[in-house]
């Protein structure tokens, strides 16, 4: 018996290397036993391609509510606080994030029984929010985010363990080919980058605003568009969504359009997977980025 | 009579105030008789969106022959001259200029009885290249490029006098949603948009790679975008093309994706619209960008 086979393996441990490397997922990715708001379709789809686009999770009156309410967030956002991020040379507010546990409306929104429901019906079970934010994309000035896996991050830097989480990226605006939308790799949640070099101190200050470590090269991205579908980018009206798995490869491209782009970004978590230490070695993140005291959804 | 009336007056004057203006164009689109290689409605459709998307404006395999030869260039490029542009942050190259002048296939493309005879068919008469490149836009980092008028900035730093040139980018790769494809406002060509401030010196050592000056703000955007018919982004394989009057508004995102976009752009211009001196009242940029010596392009 070789040393390597009595260790405790991590089977997503990244940034320990000079190379990339592709493995295979070793976990489900639909989890439950299919009942819930989706139909088996929508299942099926989202379980072979990692994402799915709903033309309508909320309605239209809904995001429009929470439309105003996160432009009065933003207005009143003070940029000092840790959970509100500003654009890389700018004032412009980036992101504001928890606001699950800060506002009210959100709060409902993100434990309504569909929204919620989804996540149940995906990850089989209760749930927690690991994350929440409303991403704002100002118009003309919106910077691109780089492709990444979120669980590569989550993993290494939160503790989140296995593959058993997810994302909704509501648009609370229209999301068009020409404001910045969210870009998926279809398939791509089938295998995991292990990502090169090490992680900085205090990394997520830097991150949020450009993602430098635990991005993949070209190479990968290569690879991943060839074994899987291709890069796609949902589009919808307002109250439309993307749902994706946390290891589906995602990022977008800037907003040059004279519109912002406004989006509800909300992460569930199998209450069976909450963050243990994290896998990078490094003392975890702030929890507005991870939370580490996970509360059942309907708790909220 | 006031001081005004009898001033010589530049229908294009730019960067002298602090705040922006649109004013009407004062001068044709098509200026020819409509005789050449575009059919009536091709005529028509780029007089009314300031652009035209054609699908095949050289063959593909002259497309492919391009291409081989643009990677060889910029594979052999010193980045040390001044015609050789770098991305910012990195070391690849963005573009190579004056390709028309150094190199024989694209002297011969450029000079090609269908891309030379649109032009004189738009321009109404004889025409010369005012500035040619190769643009590479590289895999998952070329860069976004702002929207502007190059006609203001050829009027302002270069000294053309009217809007009586266009622009061709020619595909010589797969120009798709996902590579950073040109972006145009139809119909912006219609209204000049008065840019604020000043130009700084040797300003297009840093415009080349980021343009901050001559640049119009989100509000002159808006007002193009719902005057005319809004944002398109053609698409189209290797050999496919698009057309564009000097003055629409455009401008292009990043490229994210894994491959390379690459275009040959070419920019001609009537002879009896050749450069004077720069109306901005700075010395001329250096003549890879804007030509100082016209040549009738069959003499090229």
């Amino acid at each position: 018996m070789t040393l390597a086979a009595t260790t405790p393996r991590d089977p997503y441990a990244s940034r320990f290397a000079d190379e990339w490397e592709a493995v295979k997922r070793e976990d489900p990715i639909v989890w439950g036993d299919g009942d819930g708001p989706l139909c088996r379709d929508e299942l099926r789809s989202y379980g072979t391609e990692g994402y799915l686009p709903l033309d309508k999770l909320i309605d239209r009156q809904q995001a429009a509510e929470l439309l105003r309410e996160a432009r009065r967030l933003a207005d009143a956002a003070d940029p000092d606080k840790m959970d509100v991020i500003i654009e890389p040379g700018g004032g412009a507010v980036r992101s504001i994030f928890r606001v699950h546990r800060t506002n009210e409306l959100f709060r409902q929104v993100c434990k309504s029984p569909r929204v919620a429901g989804i996540a149940r019906q995906i990850l089989g079970g209760e749930v927690y929010i690991h994350q929440s934010r409303i991403n704002f994309k100002p118009a003309c000035s919106g910077k691109e985010f780089f492709w990444h896996s979120d669980f590569e991050t989550w993993h290494v830097e939160d503790g989140m363990p296995r593959m058993r989480a997810l994302s909704m990226s509501i648009n609370l605006t229209e999301n068009n080919e020409f404001n910045g939308p969210l870009m998926v790799v279809g398939g791509s949640h089938e295998l995991y980058i292990r990502c090169v070099g090490d992680t900085p101190d205090n990394h997520f200050q830097d991150s949020l605003r450009r993602q430098e470590y635990g991005v993949p090269p070209r190479e990968a991205l290569e690879l991943l568009v060839e074994a899987g579908s291709g890069i796609a980018a949902p589009k919808g009206p307002p109250g439309s969504a993307t749902l994706f798995d946390c290891n589906t490869m995602h990022g977008s491209v800037g907003n040059l359009s004279p519109y912002p782009r406004t989006n509800l970004f909300v992460v569930f978590n199998s209450l069976e997977n909450a963050l243990i230490e994290p896998f990078g070695g490094k003392p975890p993140r702030p929890e507005f980025l991870g939370e580490r005291d996970p509360v059942e959804v309907s708790q909220l």
